[in-house]
């Protein structure tokens, strides 16, 4: 097959990741015949230095031309004290309303060997294996208005839903969960937000189309509390962007592996951005130190989710756990007996493996 | 001293931690010779039982007589299927608002005896003694306007804020930092939310009134990382009324110790209601089984922050410590070489201390 991937390295640590996405992405192109076609573009800090925009009208045009999209990370110090409309973060919301990916999937997976980093008791953490499924380009982060009031005395934002953005979202979470353990928590604040008793009411509407699936509901402070005390009672949870962005970040620090944690966000037609999880981490960027195994396990989930290349995307996961097995690992990870590595050279032995 | 305290015992195990309560309070004014006056009122499921609504007027009136109000718990699976205005919570955020409770307190600490019970690795979590001040009676569980739209179609809920309610939790929050470790982080999500650069800016017109405390600002994202892998670097928090709900829940479970954890929501003149954090748990409510130390903490913190008596204060939290230290606790808690006792076991040996 031919696809077209639009790179956008972004700041700090990205560009390195970046390049070892797109190393592995051209040695599955070469390992299963097909086409990958590589076009890098500017966004955030990087973008803001270059064009004085963190998201380029270019950049925005390429994406929407583009089979999937990898970004490396957005953001830095560097450009903290900027107004709000020229923040790097700007850059990363922009592109996802753009494209319309309204779909975040993070998935959380204690990998045995780095259970011992995890802040949890082994007990606590084992077997954890979740999935969330983030609403992306709606809620409390989009509404309007979003201003100051009355000379500066208020404010406010808003969170705002239409009905069809929180089926799709719930569908997206439901086909997530059918292909995994079958369950899906719906987190909201039901007891409190007019917003949430109607994603409660849309939830249970949809729950007739996937008999197959269990459904649950959880109010989010519950959820944030369950994470910690019991995280491998989750499959797959379903919520609102806010507190999917809140939630998410809770749990990818559970297993001791937040440098191996990849996304997806995806639209209506399954084009994605994929990215690591971790940020731009400013402090180590340009040393060669950083973890490339989020940004690579970030290719499979693009492998599968917009090339339906579930084989591909296999081969790349497994090459991954197949160099940890061996005891490789960046400095970010302490692996019992293990061997140290620089990030390009953990790529080098991953490509290798594919 | 004479006080007037009004108490809610609500739903669940509400009712029993309350007696123990009124109990110590009772120990409290006999050795300290005050004059502590009570008077018993409906709040939440059982107030709707009683009355038909979950906050009768009644209630408002006394509590807004009181110098102080103690709460058990509201809520329950009974009352889970009533419209929104009908449920036990909707009692709670009323009178939160009627009272104008703007300042939720809730300290967490990790007791050596407990840490085994904590999901966190003893390392991670010892020495942890963080306070969340919670905003809570404005931001997104307040604002209007929070409604269905264009047929069902659509919804939206409001985060708002005037300055002057911002302005007094943040000085709320410095006020205790002052009498803490002298830190304070203010989680906010500046990068997304308008709502968030104001109350960021805030923090820094404030932090001149308090140079003697040092002001760190955090993305909620990020803090709900932080408090897991290393929560004894927080001294006092302040945050956003759901941003606070969140984190508190999530930080309340990181000791083992969740039936030990009192609060307190105080008003502008430091009436205050206290209440466990811990809810109406109804499978073991009527049993004697529930913990009684997070409501008899509660009354230390209505000891010292509503009527000023810090000596009465530190007896009865040294008297928990003393029955804790002989090994005592209820079944919820396991201590190594411990004896279980009832709940109202628990609360006699206490007020023994006492
Ligand atoms: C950078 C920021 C706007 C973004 C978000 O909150 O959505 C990030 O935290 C994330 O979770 O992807
Ligand atoms: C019962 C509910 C409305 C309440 C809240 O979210 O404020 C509770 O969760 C709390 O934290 O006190």
């Amino acid at each position: 097959m031919e696809k077209h991937i639009v790179l956008l390295p972004g700041d700090g640590i990205g560009p390195e990741v970046t390049k070892a996405a797109r190393q592995v992405l051209q040695a599955v192109a070469d390992r299963y015949q097909h086409t990958f076609t590589f076009e890098s573009h500017d966004i955030g800090g990087s973008a803001i230095e270059q064009h004085g925009t963190p998201l380029p009208e270019d950049t925005v045009q390429a994406a929407k031309k583009a089979d999937a999209i990898f970004l490396g990370a957005v953001g830095g110090p560097k450009w903290d004290q900027l107004p709000g409309h020229m923040r790097p973060e700007k850059g990363l919301l922009g592109i996802r309303k753009q494209l319309g990916l309204f779909a975040n999937l993070r998935p959380v997976q204690a990998f045995q060997q780095l259970l011992h980093a995890s802040p949890l008791k082994k007990e606590v953490v084992q077997g954890s294996d979740l999935l969330i499924v983030r609403e992306l380009t709606g809620g409390l982060y989009f509404g309007q208005p979003s201003e100051r009031r009355n000379n500066g005395q208020e404010v406010v934002d808003t969170l705002a839903y239409e009905r069809h953005e929180i089926e799709r979202i719930v569908d997206q979470a439901f086909q997530s969960a059918r292909v995994r353990r079958k369950h899906l928590t719906s987190v909201d604040k039901a007891n409190v937000l007019e917003s949430s008793r109607m994603w409660r009411e849309i939830v249970e509407e949809k729950k007739a189309d996937y008999p197959d699936v269990t459904v649950e509901h959880m109010l989010v402070d519950a959820a944030a509390m369950k994470l910690v005390t019991n995280p491998s009672s989750f499959d797959v949870i379903v919520t609102e962007n806010m507190f999917g962005d809140i939630l998410s970040d809770e749990a990818s620090v559970l297993t001791g592996s937040l440098g191996m944690l990849p996304s997806a966000s995806l639209n209506e037609k399954s084009v994605g951005l994929y990215e690591p999880v971790h940020g731009s981490a400013p402090d180590i960027a340009g040393q060669n130190k950083a973890n490339p195994v989020a940004s690579i396990l970030s290719t499979a989930m693009m492998l599968k989710h917009s090339f339906g290349m579930e084989e591909e995307a296999e081969q790349v996961e497994a090459a991954v756990a197949g160099v940890l097995q061996e005891g490789y690992h960046t400095a970010d990870i302490d692996l019992k007996n293990g061997v140290k590595v620089s990030g390009s050279e953990l790529a080098a032995k991953i490509v290798d493996q594919i």
